[in-house]
């Protein structure tokens, strides 16, 4: 069994991305994140893209709003950093205060500013196999750890546990893609799913992104699965210090055995999405420079 | 063995309109079609859409150009017809000359007419469930069909033959969604698929959209499956007058007695199509009544 090392791929990613803006020439790739007031895991995972930034050579930029703008306010907001060339990739933390629409939100950042994959045009983009559009980080993140990996998926079947909108979607577009690295048989189960582990037995890479601790139990996966775990649950745990762990969506004890690759949480999944969100703010820089030539 | 009987179906669809349409006021819907040189099945398919249109109530105008026209002078036309509040629907009839960009042309199309649903906009918010997303034809026919022969999709098994934009992707996207006639586990295969019969006899409906004659045989399909034929080929046929017949994706003379319920080609899934454009620029048409109240 190979551990599907998300800390040392993200490394990997993030150091050849310093080492390619390490020779550029001019103002380096430039992220913009907006966050609306002061919810603590906002401010905590703003805080964390923007280190990972800095280490690469990115510049970052944090505008801070009181969560009593009004979403019209914060669109003009959003409309002034679409125009300001100096900005490669807007970014606009999630979760907005519930009298904004996240949708209108999210589509109001240019298509081409849009590092973080949510907007209309973007999904419309990747269901159109755009090599420009720009992927959710975290399905991103998948397809490049089984990439980097060198785990086939032609031909082969992919199960996708979960449809949401950020994960499982982009992830099944992005593996039946015409592609090398796709061209996989794809299927995607849900909650309302018949006999789950019937098609789960059947996956040569199940992607467990349904968002229930430990969801996935041995008797779901047969012998030689690649499993990529998206799951970030918190379970009680009154032997840590916080009361509480971080597990993902696969019983990981029970699960890894019978695996040819797993990938844990933490230390999987989670930190390929940061990796994911500047390889895109840097491939959002490089498209503006080619179309400024 | 229930026939899906698209001629019945389409003609039931298209009544309704007529129907709905009888009792409006003001100025009906009105479709234009953008025909650029004279290939004669795009002739025939357009004429055959008018037709259709006049049926209905819905007024459809034709617009066609030389070749020779640039793809610029084209986005014009289009732009003008977007800007024309008498217009609710536009459709430019495919395939375009080879040196325009038909991506680009189908974008210029305004998301609120593009009654083909195939720009980046539709798809995008096709992804993202928008009810007010306007869905290929040929897909929307499908889960039309479905729908009103009362097929429970719920928790079953849909597995779609084909990746296509207009057909195999929009339907996989349309099955999975969250929607009590939809919520189905679906699979996309395709050219790449191993072990193809092994995942199609699973199907508790099989969507065949590859376009290969025939393609579908007897032991792809488990007995009680639905089976939609998505295929339109012209085989060789010296005893008919024209030296071929259409046939579609299904060897149907095979396959049809192991299934609950079959679409036929001709007379099935072809005639929803058309049915399902008269649908969308209906919709189109409530819509922007909508918006003006």
């Amino acid at each position: 069994m190979e551990l599907l090392d998300g800390k040392k791929l993200s490394q990997e990613i993030l150091s050849e991305l310093k080492e390619k803006l390490a020779d550029a020439k001019g103002p380096p790739p430039c992220v913009t994140f907006i966050r609306v007031g002061e919810d603590p895991a906002s401010v905590y995972y703003v805080n964390s893209k923007q280190k990972k930034a800095a280490l690469v050579g990115i510049e970052s930029r944090l505008k801070t709003f009181p969560e009593s703008i009004t979403q019209e306010q914060l669109l003009e907001e959003i409309g002034s950093l679409n125009a300001d060339s100096s900005v490669h990739g807007i970014l606009v933390q999630a979760p907005l205060p519930s009298h904004m629409d996240e949708r209108t939100v999210f589509n109001s950042v240019a298509p081409e500013k849009d590092v973080d994959g949510f907007s209309t045009n973007n999904l419309g983009r990747l269901v159109q196999e755009d090599p420009e559009a720009f992927v959710a980080c975290t399905p991103a993140g998948i397809a490049e750890m089984i990439r980097r990996y060198k785990i086939k998926t032609e031909g082969r079947h992919v199960v996708v546990l979960g449809r949401s909108l950020i994960v499982g979607k982009p992830a099944a577009l992005l593996f039946m893609r015409k592609d090398p690295f796709a061209n996989a048989t794809v299927t995607v189960c849900h909650s309302r799913t018949r006999n789950l582990s019937n098609i789960t037995r059947q996956a040569d890479i199940l992607i467990a992104a349904i968002g229930q601790a430990n969801f996935v139990t041995a008797d779901m996966v047969s012998p030689g699965t690649i499993v990529v775990d998206v799951g970030i649950n918190r379970v009680d745990d009154p032997s840590s210090k916080k009361g509480y762990r971080i597990v993902g969506d696969v019983d990981f004890d029970a699960v890894a055995p019978k695996c040819d690759a797993i990938s844990p949480v933490p230390g999987g999944v989670g930190l390929m999405t940061v990796a994911m969100l500047m390889h895109n703010t840097m491939k959002a820089w490089e498209l503006s420079q080619k179309k400024n030539h």
